[in-house]
């Protein structure tokens, strides 16, 4: 897509876009540029920047501070570099590139082009301009409020401070719409096309729809055991011991196979054995300036302790609050329901009737808002805890709404189930729960959102006077730009993750009694995949990649999950009126037994857990042999060197590069 | 200690011996010797090797090929470059030594004479004997059945043949006097001599004498809260609710901070970050000759397939065998110890008296037995597996004996407490149990293996006509390395690490109902810390050091144990009157309580595990600094490379080394 200048459009390929104020000085734009196109050598990013046009039909109130950034393929292949991006090898292994070597990369043709896909490309350069330093700048030209340090990152401060609005890629529509048609525009079986969502938009995209899909063809199973068992003993509840057996297992064996086959992906992807940059402080950390320890860069610090201070003497104390007021709320719940049931049951009518579905409702939408209020609570609680790292805040994040929402999604079916043991209410209780919340969560994610978009765009398409949106191939990029600037921003998986923990949730623990959930969770996941991959091409900006190795804290939400569906399931075995039977005369004897089965269980679990190695073995294998490449390699290079400085026995013919190799082990050999 | 060459010694510090069989043939001897002084370059060890000329009084049954080997400095500090070896950096941090660098290392003089320890130039010197690879050989020369091919081990290939006896490192005379001076021979409240140990035995071995240093103090409190409980409360076994709940936290916050503690040593000897070289086969795995997948080297090749079958259907049927053999004869003991209490209890003579101490007597020998079997069975048997690797070996070996020791150590305890539910008499078996083994234990550990070498070394000093043993200053050498190959070989830290966990098997599952075992137990580590220096020093050849970063399976081990002790206590504690008190009248409430709060424990123990972080912030601190400023370094030599041959906007000024960062980020910025 390179564009002739005359397009209105830049004179390289635009891969970026930043937005600044409307109002922002002109001597600090000046200022940002020179600093984005300087060279290296002199601190700068050496990236090619340009100002958008006015769109085809320049509006007043259009802000004109636009810029559209890019960089030569000489530039993107030393950032590829600087970055450690794994790349294919001509043998098919991945190896991090480099340009010294990188004509025996695959698919590495003339100087680059196709090389790096567009995401790659515009990760890179968000790397660059992330790690643009100030110099000696006391504080941006012309904005003497936004201060600076020898080492802080302009971007970061920019945006901090509110001069920059916005950063974001551009979709490339070309390759948007393949993708789109390949993805949900057909409807047919067929598994994702994950390589080109990876292509698109980065790894961890990539690794939420692989799992969406792989959890989908492991309830599958499940599914199809499901319909049988509805259809057959659907009044019949106490025939559920096999069913909650088989959870048992499936919920272990599935996570277990899900790390193999994610460390798969990320080894193809070439994420699995690159290392991690350094993090840089997120935006919003703040502290005393001082000397970073590792880096040595100047930086706010923050004592650790004060952290840990904050985040136990306030957060805990504060979710702990939360959750039980949550439990005071189901016990209103549960208090309400009974008096409904005990009026209606007194002198049933109409409207008592009604009277009985009216706790439901409000618990409902009580529990709904109670969530919405403390998710702005925790990200609150989590922003002040002020942590260094972005990382550091989404595990602290995640950590709080997950409890939260795990309590107040579960903890009424718990009651049900093992307070008042009460089977029938509790598959009552379950259905309801599943469907109203899939219903809801499809139309909250999806349709919302895209509504909103439509009428937004509408507003903008009416002001272009043209009625030209992204599809269409004819739009001007000046156009474009605005259009994309205008869109939602795509706050990332967060949300999707949550919501198969809490399917999951539901499937592992309780399906025993309810043998169609996992049918309908299949259901649900199907329709999520179009409405994710919907939401994800026409309704948000495009997301930067995000180069993941595995889904990271959720594995880990999944897996405590799955510790406590099997301790749930065994409670469940426990309270079967089949194996009650088998104990006439001691209750006793059936709770140590459960107990006893149950430990052995989890100790099982966890013995396979070390069992099952978490990388398949020939992707070990390949990580070896790079890793004993390499260091033989470094072994070749000591030897030279010390051949030629101070190696007193060795004989005066220089060694040459394929005859050295340490100890004797001869080429021949391989 | 160079000796002159009048000194019938070599005209080198000698560090290993080599002892070959007495009727090796003479040319394959010539061979060996010219491998090992053979130039690198050639493919030959580059070491210094002499033969051991005669003894002070020669016998003629005496070996003579007993050969010296050591090394010029240079070719040690190479050779601890090709390893890797960390050491103390003039800034204080560990660094991997590296020659070209190695005056900015702390205590390097001169060309390094004691910079270096013994112990690691012959950990060095054996590194470099193990790598000495067969070049086109195809078989030793003189003896046809020692077949070799091209990158095979020649010293693994004429140990496994039997050529060579055995290799060993020489003990440093004046060294090992100071040292067995301030590790055992004062008895005064001091620790151990830890720097000194590691400095002679390696990091392994000190990180076993540090555990154990460790675990002592960490029993100290609870030592000291068993002699008042043992004092007032002897006969009221009801109170141990207090003391069950020290033991839960206890056991799990200990090994916790082991876990810091043992990194924190790791990080001051320098393996902390030091990579693992990869591992050769074991000398005892065989296979079909093939090509590592990861090394490209010929070795021999076993599928893993056929390797996982023998270990899961003849290995594990097998240990679940001697498992159930065990509980049988714990039942048989149980039988016959009821029918000696009744016929003592139906006519009480003394005859009957006497009788009714057979049972644990029969029962105690027969447990001795059969771990004795069963040890021989477990090695054999992990032999026959067939692993690659040693360490996987270890690993496999350990498992099946801890599996069946603990079982046969505590199966009875447990039917005691769990079964028979007699609080009296599991008092009683676990003080019995406890001081028996601990009185076997010393006996079999140091004084049978000094009291045989001592008869061994009359014998050899009778010989030698002149009564002068390996403390005597004016041995001469040949004398002190006959004496020192008749020693026993010491293999390994296995049966202590498995002694320390039987013992916080004791301390931590039962202790509450025998308060004193802490006690015990303390008493038994510090005269284990004397008789295993003891023996380390003065029973057993030295060994070759073993550069570990932690106590690696055992911390496992010991993690086991400690949840199995949560449940343990958790169940006693329920049991217990004081808290069947609560619960007059459901016994069915009370367990569910009982594992309603074991089941909250052990998941606060994970959590606990989690929020832990394993190794101290500062180390964590300087080791991602090392690895920064390796990375930095990495990126200024890309970018050094890069603007001379590419970079096409680079200014055509060379850049400096000091000048050129990337990012922009300032020198003075550090």
């Amino acid at each position: 897509m390179m564009l002739s200048a005359g397009d209105g459009g830049p004179s390289f390929t635009p891969r970026v876009v930043l937005e600044l104020a409307s109002d922002t000085k002109e001597e600090a734009i000046t200022w940002l540029l020179s600093r984005i196109r300087d060279t290296q050598y002199n601190g700068g990013a050496e990236l090619l920047v340009e100002q958008l046009g006015p769109g085809a039909d320049a509006q007043e109130k259009e802000n004109p501070n636009m810029f559209l950034v890019g960089a030569t393929w000489q530039r993107l292949l030393s950032g590829a570099e600087d970055l450690g991006l794994f790349k294919e090898f001509n043998d098919g292994s991945m190896r991090a590139f480099t340009c010294a070597n990188k004509y025996n990369f695959k698919d590495f043709k003339g100087d680059g082009d196709s090389f790096l896909s567009t995401a790659e490309c515009q990760y890179i350069i968000k790397h660059e301009l992330d790690t643009l330093r100030a110099k000696d700048e006391t504080h941006v030209p012309g904005l003497s409020r936004v201060k600076l340090y020898p080492g802080k990152s302009v971007i970061r401060r920019l945006l901090s401070k509110g001069i920059l609005i916005q950063v974001f890629p551009l979709h490339e529509k070309e390759e948007l719409k393949r993708l789109s048609f390949a993805w949900y525009k057909k409807v047919k079986l067929s598994f994702q096309p994950l390589e080109d969502i990876r292509h698109y938009y980065g790894e961890g995209q990539a690794l939420y729809f692989g799992f969406l899909e792989y959890f989908t063809f492991a309830l599958v199973p499940m599914a199809l055991i499901g319909v049988p068992y509805y259809l057959f003993d659907w009044e019949d509840y106490d025939k559920y011991v096999i069913f909650a057996s088989f959870n048992l297992v499936w919920c272990t064996v599935i996570l277990e196979l899900w790390k193999r086959c994610s460390s798969s992906l990320a080894y193809r992807w070439g994420t699995l054995s690159r290392k991690k940059a350094f993090e840089e402080p997120r935006p919003g950390f703040h502290g005393v300036l001082g000397f970073n320890p590792v880096t040595g860069r100047q930086e706010p610090l923050y004592p650790n302790a004060k952290r840990q201070l904050r985040v136990y003497l306030v957060s805990l104390p504060f979710v702990l609050l939360c959750l039980y007021l949550s439990l005071y709320v189901m016990m209103i719940y549960f208090l309400m329901e009974g008096w409904a049931l005990s009026v209606h049951d007194a002198e049933p009518t109409f409207w008592t009737g009604i009277l009985c579905f009216i706790p439901s409702v409000l618990y409902a939408v009580v529990i709904e808002i109670m969530n919405l209020i403390y998710r702005y609570a925790a990200e609150f609680l989590t922003e002040w805890e002020n942590h260094r790292l972005e990382s550091s805040y989404q595990n602290h994040l995640v950590l709080k709404v997950l409890v939260f929402n795990f309590f107040n999604c579960f903890a009424s079916l718990f009651y049900i189930a093992f307070v008042m043991q009460d089977m029938v209410l509790l598959r009552q209780s379950l259905a309801t729960l599943l469907i109203t919340s899939q219903i809801l969560n499809q139309l909250m994610e999806a349709f919302l959102p895209y509504w909103l978009q439509r009428r937004r765009n509408k507003k903008m398409v009416r002001k272009i006077h043209k009625g030209k949106t992204l599809e269409d191939q004819e739009l001007p990029l000046a156009n474009q730009v605005r259009l994309e600037a205008d869109m939602s921003t795509y706050l990332g998986t967060f949300d999707d993750y949550l919501e198969l923990f809490l399917l999951f949730g539901y499937v592992s623990l309780f399906s025993c009694v309810y043998p169609l959930a996992a049918v309908l969770v299949v259901l649900n996941n199907i329709t999520e995949v179009y409405s994710d991959a919907f939401k994800m091409c026409r309704v948000f900006k495009r997301p930067f990649s995000d180069p993941a190795t595995n889904i990271g804290v959720w594995q880990l939400a999944f897996e405590a999950m799955s510790v406590i569906a099997v301790v749930t399931n065994c409670s469940l075995i426990g309270m079967s009126p089949q194996v009650k039977a088998y104990f006439p005369d001691s209750d006793m004897q059936l709770i140590l037994w459960t107990v006893a089965i149950e430990h052995g269980l989890l100790a099982f679990k966890f013995i396979l857990t070390f069992l099952i190695p978490d990388v398949p073995k020939h992707i070990q294998i390949n990580l070896s042999r790079l890793e004993f490449e390499s260091r033989e390699a470094l072994k070749k290079k000591r030897a030279l060197r010390g051949g030629k400085s101070w190696k007193p026995r060795r004989s005066p013919r220089p060694p040459s590069e394929e005859e050295e190799e340490e100890g004797g082990g001869r080429a021949d050999a391989r």
